[in-house]
């Protein structure tokens, strides 16, 4: 462990920031990981690993489709112990595994029509990753109404199950 | 031709509108078509009618691919008659026939990277339908590329040949 540049835990400590001007429809999260990219791109985009990361820690996650390709869809339903579920789809417009970057929309099913632009870019920071997502709404209001649903604490939760998913995939990595 | 409400013209004589606040990433457009909007959908939605009204009078347009359900994608090549061709596709979000919505991805091959949202709705009015298509940007530096690369011109232009076909085909089903 001493070739590490940063002490165990630095990883999850990291912080989810958010870039919300007043009177535009797009919100930009970034986070940095203590992973190489690619890693971080497979955890992204392989069904298996979402329900291991994706969503609040106390909702489960099943992955209905995920077929990571131009046109492919997808398609996650979220759940908690009340029995309260919760879908969630999207087209991929882009999927660039070499430069780590997915163009694709996203809907929530409890606000049918209602369409975002997402674009994710991961950038290699010397064995670190960059993620910036941005989402782009049709209106003010839909992202203001984004916003105020409490997504910034659900993805910031999300983001830190991701890392700490990160840190096993590492050890796993090393170990094999 | 007595229970027409408007004269042989009013079609191709009505305007297209276009909303665009400074400093905002979208585009609204507005045109009124005089035909049903089953009609309209058909047009805008059938790979055999796309040549004969997408793009500038000037150019030619050839379908290379045009799957209309959600996932499906489409391509379409426009050309002139120097020789240059350019490319635009995208991927369907959202096709819903019966209240004439479609939501799509819209890519420029000439800027590959800067993708935008379109959500096209059309509305009936007694007979007449009005089209209002929105386009949200991932940057208002890219809304203020496309409207400074002439596309209101090519979009107005463009609308006028579809009101000029839907004549054409309102015609055929009288005739039919």
């Amino acid at each position: 462990m001493s070739d590490r540049k940063n002490g165990k835990g630095a990883a999850t400590m990291a912080k989810t920031e958010f870039v919300i001007k007043p009177g535009t429809q797009e919100i930009t999260m970034t986070r940095v990981f203590d992973a190489p990219r690619e890693l971080v791109f497979k955890a992204m985009t392989d069904p298996n690993l979402i329900p291991k990361w994706w969503g609040p820690r106390d909702h489960w996650t099943k992955v209905d489709k995920m077929d990571v390709r131009p046109g492919g869809t997808w398609r996650f339903i979220n759940g908690d112990s009340s029995g309260e579920e919760y879908g969630f789809h999207g087209v991929y417009h882009l999927v660039d595994a070499a430069n780590c970057v997915v163009v694709q929309t996203f809907e929530f099913e409890g606000a049918p029509g209602h369409v975002a632009l997402e674009t994710m870019r991961l950038e290699d920071l010397e064995g670190k990753t960059m993620m910036v997502q941005q989402s782009v709404f049709q209106s003010v209001e839909d992202r203001d109404a984004m916003v105020q649903s409490g997504m910034q604490t659900g993805a910031t939760e999300t983001n830190d199950r991701l890392a700490e998913l990160l840190v096993e995939l590492s050890k796993d990595k090393r170990a094999g």
